[in-house]
């Protein structure tokens, strides 16, 4: 076993960690609201020392109480974290998979003196801040590591004794373990703690051992990837042992005849399309994200990106998963065949089910042939009936070669152009649309979209536009569609929200909250992927406003779940959505993955307080 | 609600409907090795009276009996079904969603004054005959409804009390019901029996009332489609209650911009393509049996077929279900989204369960646009390794227009031309390939493929080839492919095989079978779905040996899980294969699985003895 050398010592307090410079402005008697943690489920529960982080020094009792600290842990962190004069400017974005690892990386830069931000879910849930409630956790991971609380009993998974089996731990957690050096803990991305919450990069067996070490100790796990993940469901809440996929690096193997790519989970999506490249294919998935992001970390959210359009969802691209359960056994489903139809198709469960139900240790994946030719048109409508005409238009005529169709309104060209300085070549249009096209013949495809071209603009449906054929150009174009998340974390404290609606009614939910918010917000844009159906809402305001957020939230979702939309298109709940998962699912539903939870990891031990609701939770709406 | 019709009175024997001269030939003292029928656990379990279909007077108490017993059940009454002077020339046939239900008809057309054909599991898993064990409890049920047993107690769906949860009875099974005519009774495809295994077309909330219904009184149900499975998945094995899905035949709505159709069960696949057609969009399976099959039942059979190279799985186009679970409650996942992330994606589980975790009441799928232009090539290629070179080529030069890439060897083409009297084209190759391209615009197709077919040529991979681009020639071409099934039955028993492969393996099998075999065969052929690893291998006898029978099985599953191959690519398990999962899944997936069957099924009244194996199945391997 290849020893893995200690990680470079860090400073040990949280708050210097994180770059606090004041203690975090918990709400005067609030809690983060979580299961086992300072309250569960309404009633008091007090901790022998307060737990990670400082919240809920006194518990709470109040029914709303768990609802209403979670959003203030929202909220918290964020602007702590950036210092006192600066509430919110939040990193990461989403970007539909676009510029969120570079504009982290940026922004942890510029954080300055302030250290560099860590436990990053990447664009905070209320107001585009680095870390969020995630954030919090890693710096009470880091309190934790300390010592002066190695003492306290770990935050039981479990829920109440006599609620919904979730997450009930079977017996009381024993004391805490301190993993050996070098064998959990090893240089990744991402929160890293020394002691008990340790992040560990390890091998596949590790794996399947640690997994099993942990059930056996009732430890907490929180699997983690590339860390890239924007919901929080890669980051630990409180003290749980970081599995990281981060050595299990190994392309296992390709099938250049049937193009099955078998791989470890902790290969980096960027490098897996490098080496496909050479072979002719490129990976199924793409993200703005894969210079870091983990293929097993993708299958785990069911990540979603730029080209699902074409080559669709990771449930029809991935073939085999191996998976490491709660109890450290391993599930071997890692078959490299198209068809398969013996029995239930285990797999799909823990594709997109965020590390809650078993750990993603090994990938097998069906990728596409590379496109010989890549053009790309940018377009500018004069209403949404005209976008949505062009993209029924476009598919029509571009039929097989058709590979993205993204649009964007003109609030977010013009963000674009005030902050990055990015010039926009068509103007006066308040709709854009951007069209891809990936073909085997470069003649054809021209023509194809020529055709198209002409079509559009002779029926009207385009008021004008330009198409790009050489890769620069193409990049250029792309940047202005990729980098309006980061555009918006210019403009000031962003409310971000990745809703899927039928296309149809796609526009109606940003017309609907610009006219609802009115003076209050300072701009309210929406761009996202139009083949997908998938709207990425996004309202900015100068500061954080309690009086903006209420009117924002739960309107926002209420909105979704009566258009039969998802509140998570391609994000999925993590940490920080889970309590909303009603607007989109019905209770029946919930309850059934209630029982999977249970069934599959028995004491809770697997990235606990993700995804699924606790029973107070539960009972929001 | 609508009454419906009663269904047209109909003999009552299960010999005379089945067209058997004579009892049916059970081996001494042999059973079907049934949970709950004449042997459990190769334990002795008597019936009160002897078990519908008439097995197992005196139970059996050698561990390998279900086994050894199972197999014999396979055989009998295949041979009985023809008659005396013909042991096995088998109907249905599968060709890849092939013409299974026409050579059915014509089959049971055949047959004559012996009766059409009932209970008909498409070709025999041993020797290619209509019926095999399904049709046996086909028998067994119409014997069930003369009345003369209709006092004894029906078979207890679950196993052993102390055995694996799945399958269990809750409680002893009361007094059997006898549904209200014209209640649960109604014209529909497949085996039909009156009094307690009767046959239901229902509507949907007709479903899930009877569905509670059926679980409050321990009713055992079978969930129906179009019955036309391939694995008597579809077809009752003792006296369930068939929940027929015929009645939820609408059409609840098609989106036009996004290609989302939402509709009810019941409906058939082929008038869903001709709604659908009229609007520019097609459905993204087809199979040969799409004029009968309800999409429900290839949900719940994640059919694939001939588009699958092109569109993708059932698992990526299905968006959303609505079903109805064992106690009557409905979960409504029916979602009109192509990305939704919240939760774990539960429909996944009921794709391809065969009705054995829940009834799919209504289905929403993701539709391609219909392509403008066809074009159909039909190679001849010197070697399987020239095959597989020119299945690559064809992907890199065709790309996003190859729609399907099917393989026959000469055999298949010898009797195709033999029995059915089909030209073909080309003479003098081992192997021919069928390459259709389906795309936007008919100029570019036929470039591409020209320019494939000149390099495939001049490189010398592909030594004759003929292109059609019309429609009456392109449906010539392949019926050479879709027709073999059909010659086959014509050649002889056959033994029928659906295996998944690495591609690069898929030929191999045939080889090696055919080596091993000799003389003892009449006739080794393989041919099946290229693009997909699906290779269908027959095996043709003169008569039905028990010799012949020993050297394929189990050397045919083990070939198969040596090569981490699938024992069934596209047919799924139901009744007949559902004792071999063992070669393709491993003991902790299959053991999962039944957690899954216990949790969502406890009293294991749906669709019971399909798919997943017994506990005394489970230990054959």
């Amino acid at each position: 076993m290849r020893r893995v050398p200690r990680a470079p010592r860090r400073p040990r307090s949280g708050a210097q960690r994180l770059g606090w410079s004041r203690p975090p402005p918990w709400p005067p008697g609030g809690c983060l609201g979580l299961p086992g943690a300072g309250c569960g489920n309404g009633r008091p529960r007090r901790w022998a020392r307060p737990p990670p982080g400082g919240p809920c020094p006194g518990g709470c009792d109040t029914p709303s109480g768990p609802a209403r600290a979670a959003r203030e842990a929202g909220r918290g962190p964020a602007g702590a974290g950036r210092g006192a004069g600066r509430a919110c400017a939040g990193a990461g974005g989403h970007g539909a998979g676009g510029a969120a690892p570079r504009a982290r990386r940026r922004l942890g830069a510029a954080a300055g003196a302030d250290g560099p931000p860590r436990g990053d879910a990447g664009p905070a849930r209320r107001c585009g801040c680095p870390g969020g409630a995630a954030a919090v956790a890693a710096g009470g991971g880091a309190a934790a590591g300390r010592g002066d609380v190695a003492g306290s009993r770990p935050p039981a998974p479990g829920g109440d004794a006599d609620g919904p089996p979730v997450r009930r731990a079977a017996a009381p957690v024993p004391r805490p373990v301190r993993p050996r050096p070098g064998r959990l803990r090893a240089p990744g991305a991402g929160p890293r703690r020394d002691g008990r919450g340790a992040a560990g990069a390890v091998q596949r067996g590790l794996a399947a051992l640690g997994a099993g070490y942990c059930y056996e100790r009732n430890l907490a796990v929180n699997p983690q990837g590339g860390n890239t993940g924007l919901v929080g469901g890669s980051v630990p809440v409180f003290d749980e042992i970081i599995l990281s996929t981060a050595l299990m690096n190994k392309i296992i193997s390709f099938d250049k005849v049937s193009g099955i790519l078998v791989c470890q989970a902790g290969c980096i999506l960027e490098k897996l399309n490098e080496y496909l490249e050479d072979q002719g294919f490129i990976m199924p998935l793409d993200l703005g994200a894969k210079g870091s992001c983990h293929i097993g970390g993708n299958v785990a959210t069911n990540a979603g990106g730029l080209r699902l359009l074409r080559y669709g969802s990771l449930r029809g691209t991935v073939l085999g998963l191996e998976v490491v359960l709660a109890d450290g056994s391993v599930l071997d489903c890692l078959t490299s065949l198209r068809k398969d139809n013996t029995g239930y198709d285990l797999k799909q469960l823990f594709i997109g089910s965020e590390g809650t139900l078993g750990v993603i240790t090994a990938v097998s994946i069906l990728c596409p042939q590379k496109p010989k030719a890549v053009n790309l048109a940018f377009l500018g409508c004069q209403s949404f009936a005209k976008v949505l005409e062009t993209f029924t238009t476009s598919r029509a005529m571009l039929g097989e070669i058709l590979s993205a169709c993204e649009f964007m309104d003109e609030k977010c060209m013009e963000l674009v152009e005030r902050h990055l300085k990015l010039s926009n070549p068509l103007t006066g249009s308040p709709f854009y649309v951007l069209i891809e096209t990936s073909g085997s013949d470069s003649t054809h495809d021209a023509d194809k979209l020529n055709n198209f071209l002409e079509q559009a603009m002779t029926s009207g449906l385009v008021a004008d536009g330009t198409v790009a054929t050489d890769a620069k150009k193409i990049k250029t174009l792309w940047s202005l569609r990729e980098r309006i998340t980061e555009a918006l974390t210019h403009d000031g404290c962003v409310y971000k929200y990745d809703i899927s609606l039928p296309v149809g009614k796609l526009y109606d939910l940003v017309m609907d909250m610009r006219a609802r918010l009115g003076q209050s917000a300072k701009n309210v844009v929406g761009y996202g992927h139009l083949g997908d159906g998938n709207l990425h809402l996004n309202i900015t305001a100068e500061s954080y406003s309690h009086f903006l957020l209420d009117a924002i939230e739960p309107y926002v979702y209420e909105w979704t779940a009566r258009h039969k939309g998802s509140i998570s298109a391609e994000h999925g709940l993590g940490f920080k959505k889970k309590q909303y998962i009603h607007y989109s699912k019905p209770n029946e539903a919930i309850f059934l993955m209630q029982r999977f939870k249970a069934m599959l990891d028995p004491k809770g031990i697997l990235n606990p307080y993700k995804t699924l609701p606790t029973s107070s939770e539960g009972n929001m709406h």
